[in-house]
C-alpha cells in the first residue's frame, strides 16, 4: 500500500513533478507514479484512482499543463485529497493550466499550488498526512528548522560578501 | 436519432446554451440536450457520449463555465466533433474557461468559440453536418443573405437618424 | 478542541467565508473563526496558529483579498495543513488575490482554491480529516451521491422544459 | 479536388501550420495549401476561398498571428467550417492571435483551437469529415488507441525508471 | 465629397462611435457614417472604402468590437490613414478588441486610440488633416486653450470647495 | 525643413526605431531623429516639440518602453499627430508600454501602433502626407503592390516545396 | 507653506483622492490640492511643482487613471518624493494607470500605491514625514495601535453573531 | 546606526537588489542588508525590523519575488516606509510578486517601485531622507543634471551616427 499516488498526463511532466518525488522520499512515505491522462487514456485513469483509494492510498498529487484537466477529473473520481500542480508550457506559460486547476467548480475541490510547484505538493502531501501523525509532525518541524538555517547561512554569506 | 448534442454541466449554463438551441431550430437539425458534469457525474457524462454516439449522433457542443472541463473531457471519449463553448461565471468572467477548452492537448481537439458563444456554435454545427448536405448549405448561404441585409437595414436606420 | 480554524483578515471576508462554515456544519466538524490580520495584527495572528496548533487543530482554512498574506504567513508558522482563499475585492476582482496565495515559494505551500472558493476550501478540509476518519469518508461519499442526484435532477427539469 | 485548404498569411507561420499537413497525410486527406493574407492579398484570398469552395473543398483550416484576422475574414467569405489557429509570435506570445480567432461577433464562426495548435486543427478537420466517412471514423478510433498505447508505454519507462 | 469616412460593424456600436461625430461637427469637417461589417458584408464594406476614396475622402474612422477586424480590413483595402476604436464590450470588456486593431502586422497600420476612445479618433482624424490646413490647426490650438481653461476651472471649483 | 520628426526616450530604443527610419527613407521623406525623454529632459524635449512644430514638421513619431510617457507628454505639447510606438522591454514584455500610450485620456490622441511597430509607424506617418500629396500617394500604392507580389511569391515557394 | 501636495489630472479623481485628504487632516498635516493635468496644462503642472518645491513643500501625491502620466511626469520635475495613486477608470478598471506608474524607466522613482489606493498613499506621505518627526511617528504608532484594536473589535462581533 | 536596510526573502534575489546598494553607495547613505523570510524566518524577519528601526534606521527596502509577502509584512512590523521590490522570476515573471506587493488593504502602505526596479527603490529612499537633508537634496539635483546630460550625450552619439 502506497500512501500518495503521483499522476501526470505525459512524461514531459516528470522533471517537474520529480521535486514532489524527492520531498515523499526525504520524509520516507510511500509513493506510486502514474502516467496517464485525463482525454488519452481516461478510463485507464480512473481505474488507477479507484484501485490507489482501494488499495488505502490516502492523497493523490496530479500535474498537467496547458487546459490541465487531470487534476480536476481525478478529484470528481475520488473523495481523497488531491492536489494539482499546473505545469509550465506553451505559450500560456502555464496561466492556462493554473486557471484550469484552481477554478474547480463548487463540489470538487483540488488543492492547486504554484506553477511548477511540485516541491510544495509534495510537502503540503506530508502536511495532510501528519495530521494524525506525531513522528510526521515533528520531521515537518525538523525540516522547517533546517529551511530557516539555510535562510540564515545565506544571510551570512551575504554578510561576508558585503565585508570583502 | 439526433443530429446534434447538447450538454452542459449545469442548468445554470442553459440560458447561455439556448442561443444554439435556438439556431438549430432555425435550420431544422434534431438535437438532444443534455445536463451531465465531467465532476459530479462523470460517468454519466460518458455513457451519454457514447450512446449519442453510437445512435448516429454527428456534432456534440459542451458548455462549461470556470475550470470548464467538460467539452475536453467529451472530447476525449469520442472521435465526433466537439465544440466548446466557455461561458461567462465567476470572478474571471470567463478567461477561465476559454483557456480551459481551447489549450487543449494534442490529440485532442475541441472547436472552441469565443466566450457565452453560443450561438456561433449552433453555426459551427450546422455548418459541420452542411459539407454533406446540399440543402443544409443552401440555408446557410441564404442565412448569410439575411445577415447581410440586416446589416444594410442597420445602415439605412443610422443614415435616416443622422439626417433628421 | 476544534478541529478545524478558519481565519480572515476582515470582517467583509466573512460572507464569502461563511461557505466554508456551511460544509463544517453539515459535516458536523468543530471549528472555530478568527478575524485577524497578517499587517494589522499580525502578532495576535501568530498567537492564534500556535495556540490553535497546540490545542489539536488540525486545519486551517485563511481567506484574504488583494495583496493576500494571511494564508501564506499562517502556512509559515504552522505545520498543519493551510488551505487559502482568495477572495474578490478591488480592482483586480481577486486575481491578486490569488496569485498572492498560489505562487508561494518552495517550503511554505498553501492548498489555493479558486476565487471566492470558501465551499471547496471547507470540502477539502473535510477531506484531508476523511484520511483517517472512515465514517467521514461515508459522508463525504455521500455527498458526492448527493451532487450526482443534483445534477440528474436538473437535467430531468431540464427535459421537462424542453418537452413542454 | 481538395478536401481540406490550409491558408495562412506568411510563410513563417509555415513552421507551425506543418503539424496540421502531417496530419492530414497520415489520414490519407486530399489538401493544398495557400500562403495569401488577409491585408496584403485580400481579394487574392477571398478569390482562393471561393474556388476552393467551388471545387468541392470541405474544410478549410486558417492559421495567423498577431491580430489575426485570416481566419475570420475567410469563415466570412463561406458557409465551410474554418478552423482558426492563433500562431504564437510577437511581444504578446499569440494571446492577441487567440482572442482576434476566438472571439468573432455572432453569425460568423470559427472553430479555434490553441495556440500554436495546427496538429489539433488538422485532428479536427479529419473529425468533421469522418462524419460521414465510416474509414475515416474507423482511423480516427486506431489514432486513439495509439494514442491511449502511446500514455501506456511512456507509463512503463517511468516505471522502469523509478525501479532502476 | 466627405473628407472623414466613419465606419462600424453594428449599430450597436453608434452610441461609442457619436462621440468622433460630435468632434468633426464641432471642427465643422465634412464626414459620412457606414455601417458595414468585415464578417457579413466584406464586399460591400470594400466597395464602400473604394468609393469613399475615390471621391477624395481623407481619413477612415473604424470602429469595432470582440475580434475587431474592421478597422484592419479596411486599412487594407485604402492607403488613407485608417483610425481605428476598440469598443468595450463582452467578456474581455475590449481587450480583445484592442490587441485586434492594434497588433498589425508590418506593411498595414491601424492608428489605434484607447478602447472607446470614439472622441480621440476624431480628434486625431482633424489633427492629420490640420496638417496642410492652416484655420483647422488653429482651431485645434483654440481647442487645447480651451481644455487647459477647463482644468482651470476644475481647479478652482475645487478650491472653492475646499475653502467651504 | 523636415516632415517627421523620431523621438525616443533612450538610444536604447534606437535599433526598433530604425524600422521606421528606414520606411521614411524608402518614400524619400526627410526626417530628423531626436533622443530626448520625458522624464530626464522633459523641458529640452518640450523645446525639441515646439522647434520642430515651428519649422513646419509635420508628423511626430515617439517611440518608449516600460512606463511609456513619451508619445503622450509630447502629444499634449502640439497639435502636429502624434504617432505612438511601445516598445518592447522589461518583465512586462510591452504591455505596460502599450497601455500607457494608446489609453490617453479624452482630448490629446496618440495614434499607436503594435508593439516593437515601428515600420508600421513610418507608413502611418508616410499615409498621412499622402493625404495632399498625389506622388507620396501613388508610391504607397506602389508598396502594396510589391507586397502583395511578396505574399504570392511567397506562396510559390511554398508550392514549389510540397511539389518536391 | 504646505507639507504635502495633492495633485490630480481631472476633478473626477477627487472622490477617490478625497481618502488622502482625511488622513493629512487625521494626522494634522498641512496640505495643498491642485487640480492639473499632465496632457492639457502641462506648464502649469510643471510650474505648480517648481511653486510647491520652493516653498519648502516635502511630498507631492499624485493621481491619475488610464494612461496616467501624471505621476511620473510630476517626478521627473522634482527630487520631492512623489507618491503615485492608480485610479480604477475605463475599461481596464485601473490596469493600465497602475502600469503607466509604477513601470518608470531607472532614474525616476514614483512610490506605487495600489489602485485607487488614495489612504494608503497618504499614510505612506505621514511615514517619509516621520523620519525626523517624533511626534508624528508616535501617531502613527498609535494609528496602528486603533487599527489593530478596530480589527479585534471585529473579530468580537464575529464570535458573538456565531454563538447567537 | 545605518539609515536604510535592505532586506530580501532569498540570496538569488541580491544580483537584482544590488542595484539599490549602488544608488546608495553613490549617494553616501549608511546601509545594511539583510536576508530573512516572511515564511521561513519570520520572527527573525520581525526581530531585525524591530531592531532596524530603534536602533534609529530610516527606511527600509523590501525584494520578494513571486508570492511577495516580505514588503507587507515588513510594512505591518513598522512605521518606517518600506519600499517594495517585485522581483522578476518563476512563470509569472513578477506580475505576480507586483500584485502581491502593490494591492496592500488600507492601512499598511507600501511604496511599490516597478519590476526588478531596485535602482529606483534606492533613489527613493535618498529622496525619502532628502526631505530633510539639503546636502542630500543638492547631490539629487546634481544627479538629475547628469542624467539629463547622459541622454544628451546619447542623443549626440545618435545624430553623429546618422549623418555618417
Amino acid at each position: 500500500m502506497n500512501q500518495v499516488g503521483i499522476v501526470m498526463g505525459s512524461d514531459s511532466d516528470f522533471k517537474v513533478m520529480e521535486d514532489a518525488i524527492e520531498i515523499l522520499e526525504e520524509f520516507g512515505i510511500s509513493f506510486e507514479v502514474k502516467v496517464s491522462s485525463a482525454h488519452r487514456t481516461l478510463e485507464r485513469t480512473l481505474n488507477w484512482v479507484k484501485e490507489f483509494e482501494g488499495q488505502g492510498g490516502k492523497v493523490i498529487i496530479a500535474g498537467a499543463g496547458m487546459a490541465a484537466h487531470l487534476p480536476g477529473v481525478v478529484a470528481g473520481a475520488t473523495t481523497l485529497p488531491v492536489i494539482g500542480v499546473p505545469i509550465r508550457s506553451g505559450a500560456l506559460e502555464g496561466v492556462d493550466a493554473l486557471y484550469a486547476i484552481v477554478q474547480m467548480p463548487p463540489g470538487v475541490p483540488v488543492a492547486t499550488v504554484g506553477i511548477n510547484g511540485a516541491k510544495n505538493a509534495g510537502l503540503l502531501a506530508v502536511q495532510m498526512l501528519s495530521i494524525t501523525d506525531r513522528s510526521l509532525k515533528e520531521s515537518l518541524q525538523q525540516y522547517r528548522v533546517n529551511m530557516a538555517q539555510g535562510v540564515e547561512a545565506k544571510d551570512q554569506a551575504i554578510q561576508k560578501k558585503l565585508r570583502d
